[in-house]
């Protein structure tokens, strides 16, 4: 097959390098530079012609900057004459944005997915998307990973005997029960109640929690506001020590010192899908890599072997 | 604005009559032909021409049938010169495809959302979609009316001091939380499991259920395995009396005289988005008529006033 | 290039098979599933990736479920990252749906040629299209072979001094006339005659047809109705005897045997690009097999090579 | 309805003239340049915006400099901010590309019609098409009216007791039996063979016509060549009297000097869809207008009453 | 015809309110939330249901953040069931990104028109974009204003008998001919060289200027570098004053006060088509407003009326 | 890679026959028939399947002929199942039609771009477009090639110490100061101005002209009134001396002639972008190949090598 071709956005380098290193291959830069105007100019610095190019690029902060830099990143390897163009996306944030709420909204996980079509994307390769069904609002074929695998990986070190795994959310309960499957331990979920325009509370937990070491498991979090409430609930009914699990680990707002504090709060566990500004680790939180998964996973769409077969 | 034409297909002819009726205005039926070699022909029996048209169809069974006779009713109306082509789909039955849960499966409810987009639909009014993400999957304005409001409407009626609402399910347990809110009680989940490729059952109930009168709300009822399923979890728990209440009242198999051969099953409620067949009735089904809010919200459609003001 | 991958769906396996035999590749099945509400999902059990997707369906009844079915699966392969999909058609029902002889109706052929585009169709291989225009309804790239070279094979066993070619319609005559020219005999019409909406009858042959021997060659026989129409009019003419010749046997509503069943019937002959039922055969009804054709094209199509250069 | 606008290009400015004098409307011309370099531009000479706009261009020769400026007129059409844009083509020539009878040559009548689409129609009056199937070939609306209603009206005004219409083709016979049941005679056709790759000769006529007066009916007469080739047949079978008739008189290389030449040819009649040049004419020519039923059509399109119901 | 609805994103409020004031309609604001993960979500706060909707959003920096914001209030209007989508683009920043002066970058003007289309956009209303040229690269159809005629009525105050109006670059030479032509004076131009990847400068100044009182004018000043470096070869050939002249006065990097300083820049003319930070302003700059243009265009789109009949 | 296979057009079939000597491959020709009604009929003589096929068709007088009959060669290419289309454009007429310069006017540079993407066309090798915006008018890549290089290698062969560049239009300048820069030389430019519609004058020349030897150079010359008019000013100016570049060489109107009876132009230099008709050719005119760089492009096209780092 033609050549492969990896290039990196300005999002996380530092993910895109590692990747490339478990590949054999040469990381490509991409050279962004921007007009006085506030315009950017994207130039991809490598040869892209009949190349199999796979671009790297994160949406995280500062999410509008790196969606238009991966859009012109996206058409400028087009008129290379790329030869097929594969969005990596490890970190979807606009995935949360997967259903109209209030009238008179975009639902921009839908909306952005075809601004990458309209730009060149021809196949996407993303890891774990806020909800399944975020799937179909794709046109172009996508393949998504979970890194549930590398996080239970990690969990399988402890004594699960007395564990509960517990989601914030109801809505997002059933990747939890799966997970919670993986480890072989039950699963509990907060309820949460919407009480004004903004402002929504978890008014309860639904399962059996008290006495047991919890893991709490969400896919990304931010500012942890629904980790802190959660852990309200679970300290009202007594649990007995706290970790918590996610994917994307944003930690904005000082999350990861904030979380670090709480003297119940044993362990953070998050993936290397978004960048951890440095300065910001603690000795609580534990990064886990997942370049070798997304490696494989571009190893086996360029040379056309099942993904599924793999990460199933 | 220009006149109004409603046609209805074959799959659910008496609601669209309650919904002419509603709405005053005449019924426009479809002439569907089958040639000799089962091939189908479509006629819309009335002027389209510049007409603000709405084809009423539910995706009942015979499922594939009646998919095939909107899309050549889709398309003759094109051919016709609609001005406008609403499709009215009181239940979109392929909205439980909303992932890819299997290698090389099709996600059928993005499928078919493009399949009618290619026939001509310009918009959809939908009801209960399986989950709110399948709204995304179209690319064409929606209008997602939910039947909860109804449902919740006729519950008001009960004493409810006692009650909590169930979801079979903790994917769907977001909508039931949501009814809980309208009737300002609790809510409690069964846990599914998956066992093997075609065995899944209910390993446990999180929340309290003990004691209590029970509303399990789904929005679907087919062969009514699931709820079948929750029951017995249910009993185990003592629950008082139970309830079961959807809005798409499928009941194949036989379901709804089964559900009420159940003693501890006291009312079956849904609503009347599929056809019942006659002779399958039973004293505990009470079916709830959708017909009303439809017509409110074609009249809104077609007089451009704001349908999410009505039914926020 | 890459490598081949042959599916069937449930329309005709039989002659899937036959053509995997005669490539010497294995037939991979799709395995469809029928939920509760009747929807469907199908899964592809072969990788796709990358390869040179053949899928092989011939729109015969259940022709909607057949449809569905066919669309799922190019969705599904769409999705599992095919390199190219094929559609093999050897019977495409809608083709007879090629014009607007009503107001109101859709043009079935166009309708369907879009769905199969837009759910991932990249090119179609057909068989004996009802008319020559329907290539131009598809705008993905179609070879069009015809079965006549397998029927005038056939018939060039016969004495044919004293044969006249019949086409019942004078629409389809140019394929009769063409057919006549490959054996060097003449051609005749019958002359249709509309009386009311639903009611057609021949009104008179035009040409040479008394004390002939008559080969009455039409592409699909379904329910027989206007082969027994003609038969009235030919026996009205003293024709000699009769053979009825046709691509797609549909033989709906007993034909074979109801055709057999006449006496100045000498033989009924058809190909295999539809499914004759088991039980329905005679002893007058000889069936030809199109599967060296179609495997024939496959292998050029997947090679690159010319296909009208061997058809032609 | 917002106003219409009507706009001729150069094709045929006399019937749009005539079309617009119906319809009570002033003409809107189109100024046409030609750069230096054979570019051309066109203006639109009249306010376009939101208005309902026509644009009449039979696409007769030059043919190809008379598409490209209708490809001009509609992008000009569209940028100037039409409401809606119909093209009223009384001839469309490349319909009789129809299909692919030759490996490695384009449908054309499929092609341009796409092409009329990416310019900007929203909708097609077509007249006469060369074949039904052609209605398919357009992704838009399309009205499609016949002449033969007016060359019907002109010929009961002869005895037709002894007449029969001929087709001087078995493909174009379907619309040949059509207008013989108009007028309440017999129909016979003449069955073309191909010798060489240029050469077509009409080998038989197959029908009674000995002794008869015949109407020659075809859909476009350019050369005559085939008209003259059915005339030796027809002599060789000994008709009384010839009348030959078609919707598009081309008439290019002096067709119809030589045809009024032949004395057995009675009368020549068409129709004023293309240009009659200057004098071309001679005494046998008769030429019906369907400027009457155009305007009629666009009337009705533009009120949005039905057109089917008039000309059905 | 439909209600109009006037929508301001972030970018300009002050010039959206002063449309609204000429049109004597409310200015609609849109409520832009920001997610811990910096995804943002758009609601436009008025019912677009059916509506005649322009969007005002210039794209002025943070440009990526108001593109995208726009975006997804395109995306969201349309969601919202508008009637009709106009974007006014007072300053479309991009059209500086107008060809492909680099291998392997994107033509940023034509990529993001594709966006603001694929977002929703029927038709863009613009000013005084780059290149004419840009015009071409939008689907949708344009209404491209010129604040020439602001410009030329302000210096129509000033005795002009001596004076020669400057283009900074020979490629946006056109423009100041146009210009100056308005003011029936003379007209010069730089001639731009470029030394290095990152250096560009002004070699010469073709025309002449000796003497003369000259009006530097171009279509964007942002940091103001080239209005510098062309100040320094026009002292060279010692002309007598200069006044500065642009449609879209960005001004970063302190342009405005650096501009102020030079002791022979009489003055510093602009449009209101970006905003003019607070506290930047100083004695020697005039803005003038394109409010009433802007309002008198969108009126005229509004009714149906010639946009070209009024700016030409 | 697949084969390359290399058609030509009616246009300029010697440049091809040139490029297809370069390249080592046959030429295959284009049977271009027409029909009686000037319908035309374009079969590629020569197998496509799964080739990467080049057209190679400038667009030249008559342009209109030869514009069908690419679309028709494109269409006849994807229907033959072609593995990549690219357009060979030596030259581009339409790119001069690339702004809006008076109301209800096409953009004929655009439009012509997305009409041949609708045909097929899968990417676009183009020569010395008229303005670098016009790359973007093209949906597919292109790859833009220019002449300057080859112009400037033939006037690198003279004394070029007293010579300077003149541009006939400011509007054109910036390609005339590059081709400056590569032979080291001065860059002047004529000011042109409108006095009516049809009316266009060089009212003056910007820059130093007066006794210097001048090269005159445009991308296009047809009629060379342009260069007449140039002649004019520069001769006001007393220039020593003349030569005319272009990369076009039209020469409609006998403009080789009348520009070789000027005394005062010495050469007149254009490339073979365009058939130089027999006959028209003087001593003064020189004629430079383009060829070896058109092929040299086209290999590495096919090879999948960078274009830019040859060309850049």
């Amino acid at each position: 097959m033609r050549d492969i071709a990896v290039f990196t956005g300005s999002a996380h380098p530092e993910l895109a390098a590692e990747i490339c290193e478990q590949l054999g291959v040469p990381l490509l830069p991409t050279k962004t530079s921007r007009f006085a105007n506030d315009c950017i100019e994207v130039q991809l610095q490598g040869n892209c012609r009949e190349r199999d190019v796979f671009l790297i690029q994160p949406l995280v902060p500062p999410v509008q900057e790196n969606l238009v830099e991966l859009l012109f990143m996206l058409d400028a390897a087009r008129g290379a004459s790329a030869g097929r163009i594969t969005v990596v996306l490890p970190h979807y944030a606009y995935a949360r944005s997967d259903k109209k709420d209030a009238p008179r909204i975009s639902i921009g996980g839908r909306l952005v997915a075809d601004l990458l079509q309209t730009a060149g994307a021809h196949r996407i390769l993303a890891m774990t998307l806020h909800s399944p069904q975020v799937h179909g609002f794709f046109s172009v074929p996508v393949d998504h990973l979970h890194a549930l695998r590398e996080l239970a990986h990690h969990f399988r070190g402890y004594d699960l005997s007395n564990t509960v795994v517990v989601s914030p959310d109801l809505g997002n309960a059933k990747e939890a029960a799966a997970f919670a499957r993986m480890l072989d331990i039950e699963v509990a979920a907060g309820a949460k109640q919407r009480f004004a325009d903004d402002k929504v509370v978890i008014s309860s937990v639904i399962g059996e929690v008290a006495d047991r070491d919890v893991i709490v498991l969400d896919d990304e979090i931010a500012k942890g506001s629904t980790v802190f409430e959660l852990l309200d609930r679970l300290r009202e009914r007594h649990v007995r020590s706290v970790r918590v699990a996610c994917t994307h680990g944003l930690f904005t707002a000082g999350a990861v010192a904030r979380l670090s504090a709480e003297k119940d709060i044993e362990e953070i566990v998050c993936t290397n899908t978004v960048p951890i500004p440095a300065g910001t680790r603690t000795d609580k939180l534990t990064v886990l890599s997942v370049a070798p998964a997304l490696a494989e996973a571009m190893r086996r769409i360029h040379n056309g072997e099942s993904v599924s077969a793999l990460f199933a």
